[in-house]
């Protein structure tokens, strides 16, 4: 009996070492569940996400450009602003975006918090000011009394709306996909079509950008390695932040999670699908023409990509007061 | 022993008559919850009612006008429309809607499903087709997929698209308000000011058209009886559909069911407040100026209104294919 215990003992410990050997070789590692939040900010914080009185208008919000229900953007090649105002740049996902390294394509904002003030301030996207939504949000007693209870003080600012929104952000991540269900050792959750995609994507050097817990997110790289990318947009990435002229059109890698929810692609959104994607940058920054095999397989491993999405309850919105600044849609 | 039970029998006999009679009573009814639904078409409805896809642009949806976290309107004087086109009249809320004896302000649309299809191909509003966005959602497999599971064939169209929206929108009830409360015989859900005010809402004669389960929503009236309204906006109401002179601006008298959170008032929104909509009212309908106070109370009273409102995970959205025409958000 007590031999039987040590194999079995031993055998566990064996096949310990094996799996995290397993995870411990693949550049890839699966997406954490959310590990320590503060849930009286997360639940002001998607509150004050779906709050379309942040803006100008009263009629776009956070959830407007980086919408919950798809793929946490909005599958416009570039947004729609106030006053229906062109973006100059595809919407990123807000979907694991704390993974990120810095957020927005050209790294400006160090971190979520830094990057939510961004948009409610813009004259192209919300076109309000911090000072503004400040002032509509203190006029709402439901809002005064739950951010007195999550901050403990009577004032509301955009610090602490920031830091709320970011708060909910952090819990949008997406865990449970079937390539993570691989690495965690269900060897029966990718098909084989799927994994030689995999393969390819790792050989073929995608995985030299794309890798880490996101999937990419976590570094700058140049758009146009071995032949210039014919960019439409005016967006020159990096360089708009460092000065640098070396940093021209590099962008931050962009996180494949849910990438076929995420569509279209580029900085520009102007790849329309998946297979346009791979084969553009296959030959821009790899130099690689991938058959329409290999980039039917790449593709099939990129679908396996798609997590849980975050499932909450719509938030109800507190409603305004005689008191509340009226929004100016068309002022 | 007996003779106790039967005791009990009459009292309780009693205390329900006494308790029927109450509510017999009053003109106002209790929402009732939501009795038979066919939960698959709802599950569809509520994806397709979130889905911007059914718009030209991409970006609006049923949700971006009728906001399900804002009282189900936008809270706007007018909509906004595609490429920002001002809309020319006051979104009403889809809360309680399927009480209305018909929908939208002029009651051109018999039910809510026949009013579903209005907005989508709308050039104002989501300015798109009913063919353009079938083609859409049948480019999705997930949709074809749960179409075929909800109504049992391969097709998808329009009709079914609109069953499915009204079915959702059947259960966008919202039972269990203060005043309900009270109705059904809480007699400390309403406090004594709020009781004033709904004794003053049915002596001064409101309650002449804003009776009903909804408060509202089942007769035509004229805007403007005692004195004419000086109305900026150029709808007309009834005569649209009746072509009759009679009715012009006959509107839809609308339900004051969660009146608090439907800001701002009447078919062109110009009443931004809930005193200012009830002093115009008064005044235009009933020849009555009233008093601060009375203002006041009937207020309180309105605010009793608000019910609970739908509670439901908001709908992950099936991504389009390389098959789904790309939407024209600036085309």
């Amino acid at each position: 009996m007590f031999f039987k215990l040590k194999t079995i003992t031993l055998l566990l410990i064996g096949t310990a070492a094996v799996a995290t050997a397993a995870r411990a070789a693949e550049p890839i590692q699966p997406i954490k569940p959310v590990q320590s939040i503060n849930l009286a900010q997360v639940e002001l914080g998607k509150k004050l996400y779906f709050d379309p009185r942040l803006s100008k208008s009263g009629f776009i919000s956070c959830n407007s450009c980086h919408n919950l229900s798809m793929g946490g953007t909005d599958n416009l090649k570039t947004s729609i602003g106030d006053h229906w105002q062109q973006g100059p740049i595809n919407a990123p996902t807000v979907l694991n975006s704390s993974l990120n390294v810095a957020q927005f394509w050209d790294g400006r904002a160090a971190d979520l918090k830094a990057q939510a003030g961004g948009p409610i301030a813009n004259p192209g996207e919300m076109g309000f000011t911090h000072q503004l939504a400040v002032s509509v949000l203190a006029s709402i007693p439901e809002y005064v009394v739950e951010f007195k209870q999550v901050f403990g003080d009577d004032s509301i600012d955009i610090d602490k709306v920031t830091v709320a929104i970011a708060e909910f952000e952090k819990t949008l991540v997406t865990p449970n996909s079937r390539f993570d269900r691989w690495l965690l050792g269900d060897k029966d959750a990718l098909t084989p079509n799927e994994l030689a995609g995999y393969d390819l994507f790792k050989n073929s050097g995608c995985i030299a950008c794309h890798n880490g817990e996101a999937v990419g997110g976590n570094s700058f790289q140049k758009m146009g390695v071995m032949e210039p990318y014919q960019a439409k947009s005016p967006a020159e990435g990096l360089s708009a932040v460092t000065g640098k002229d070396a940093d021209r059109f590099k962008f931050k890698v962009p996180t494949l999670r849910n990438v076929a929810m995420t569509y279209p692609y580029f900085h520009d959104g102007e790849a329309e699908t998946l297979t346009e994607a791979v084969d553009i940058m296959g030959r821009l920054q790899l130099g690689k023409q991938f058959s329409e095999q290999e980039n039917a397989q790449i593709v099939a491993f990129l679908k396996t990509l798609t997590g849980d999405q975050p499932s909450f309850l719509l938030p109800i919105l507190p409603p305004s007061t005689d008191r509340t600044p009226p929004p100016k849609p068309f002022g």
